[in-house]
């Protein structure tokens, strides 16, 4: 990886991120800063896509995840911003992109699939969502983005990104677009605090990173452990016990750690004990990320104003590559 | 029908323009120009979609389909022509309008079902191709157009780009963007040479406003008349004879026309003679056409610049169309 390598990523606006999504992704961007060229993208239309009904709590959610980006230590002296409804280029190549890709092959696409499940779209899914792996062809390559740091679960949309690329490319017989290498993160995937595989706001089992020290406290006594676990005295399990999962992540005392999980093995250590020691460290590692959002948060306007300037300098290198593509198809005048 | 009325049409640049398209169309915008707002539009990111094999071939056609406006007269100090991907705004209407449009719905659209099966797409349909009555919503209402005059076979579309604008209208509980009508031309469709419902380029059914007169003469002696009229003297069926098709609609003599029906079905009118009858009457009314077309084709860049012109309009007109929208859906920064 050098600093030739263009990496975007984004989150789509729906709410404040939380801690799967440091883990899983925002603590990557921050090494990733000093590495490559990096985009981070803020999805409003995206979110825009299963969010017709509700468009407000997505521009409302713009702030707050440029807040979250500032406050977890993206630096937008190293990493461009972008709002991605503000650069119609990336509209242009999804129009350009959705005639090199069947219907079928969408329909087909696991990701897709697996979210048309869980969103309950049925027979009523729109246009606009079943293309929505199109749309992030665009976001990518808008950019000429070549590596994506994702979760295994989104490789399908980055292979669908690939097609389109390829065809363009040995169509046109150009070299326009380059192809996208996914990116694995150490940890992908934190579990909620219910135990389930993803931390998410729509589950309901989220520590957000602006939860201030109270709520994080009680959130966590509200964790799944061991449910054979009952009086002190018993031993408990590790395995699958949310608790220790998060020690692992967030505690730097692994010495620490590990006595906890021998005593908690061997019986005689109780949940709520280790469940307040969590909330220590978590709020400990939270406490530079609230005072910074914080102080961001003053100045709303500023932390907007760095997205608008980065998208800005995105509509510039959007243009470029739109000329280029519409070129490669004949249609540059 | 008034000065307040936006009325928008626009062909697709696979081919010159030919007679069909001067009944079907052309002539009801040399009308429109005088009482309403028209745009035309070269619809190339449309053609575009069945034509990504050979894109060259759309982007060769723009001038051609332009001289074929200014030769029939439509007059740049009346009407504003625009190149459809010249129009940012378009695209992202396009993206914007479907997230209010189910993939079924698409699939059920009557328009769409009967292209998909004449252009043998199969389960080979694109998502471009499928959205395509999405694109023509965006095209309409990117410059708020109300009146689109098309035959009845594109009610359909129409009426899908109708169903977006209630929604959008509906939901976010503004004004926006007006219904939209379809305003019926007296006589919808021209039959081919050959007697098919449809005059089109690619059934090789043609004649086009460009062809020289011995082409026109020689077209016409190809055509499709009464199969059972073999010998001079037969008495001659003129329902379905396309000689007499044509001179109802281009000669302007209909008592001459009546003469030589009245004589044809009598017997003693022989199909050579009443062809070459024809090729006069149409090369009288195409001959203005073409001594005007080789006038404009002298300076390609002059004619081209007239869409180049209005497309700058139009993207003002559009910046506009979109920031509205844009504000409805709380997206407008």
């Amino acid at each position: 990886m050098t600093k030739k390598d263009i990496v975007l990523t984004g989150d789509r606006p729906t709410g404040p991120l939380h801690l799967g999504h440091f883990v899983g992704s925002l603590q990557k961007r921050v090494e990733l800063q000093d590495i490559c060229k990096q985009y981070v993208m803020i999805a409003d239309y995206q979110a825009f896509t299963d969010n017709v009904d509700n468009p407000q709590k997505v521009r409302d959610n713009v702030l707050q995840v440029m807040l979250d980006y500032l406050a977890v230590g993206i630096d937008p002296n190293k990493t461009t911003f972008f709002i991605q409804s503000l650069i119609p280029q990336i509209a242009e190549l999804y129009f350009i992109y959705l005639n090199f890709v069947t219907v079928n092959r969408l329909r087909r696409n696991p990701t897709v699939k697996t979210e048309i499940q869980q969103k309950e779209f049925g027979e009523n899914v729109t246009a606009g969502f079943l293309t929505y792996p199109v749309h992030q062809a665009a976001d990518i390559t808008v950019v000429k983005g070549n590596l994506v740091p994702v979760g295994a679960d989104q490789y399908p949309v980055l292979e669908q990104a690939n097609e389109i690329v390829r065809k363009i490319n040995s169509l046109y017989k150009v070299q326009v677009l380059p192809e996208i290498k996914a990116v694995e993160s150490k940890v992908p995937r934190l579990s909620g605090l219910d135990g389930k595989a993803k931390m998410s706001k729509s589950l309901g089992n989220a520590i957000f990173l602006s939860d201030d020290a109270d709520t994080v406290l009680k959130k966590v006594m509200t964790m799944y452990t061991d449910p054979d676990h009952v009086r002190v005295e018993d031993p408990g399990k590790i395995e699958g016990n949310v608790v220790f999962t998060y020690l692992d992540v967030f505690d730097p005392d692994k010495q620490k750690v590990q006595e906890l999980k021998d005593h908690y093995q061997k019986g005689g250590l109780g949940d709520v004990k280790v469940k307040r020691y969590l909330a220590e460290v978590l709020n400990t590692f939270l406490d530079p990320i609230r005072t910074k959002r914080l102080e961001f948060a003053k100045d709303p306007q500023a932390a907007l104003d760095i997205a608008f300037k980065g998208s800005l300098q995105v509509r510039e290198i959007g243009a470029q590559t739109l000329k280029e593509v519409k070129t490669a198809i004949s249609l540059e005048y």
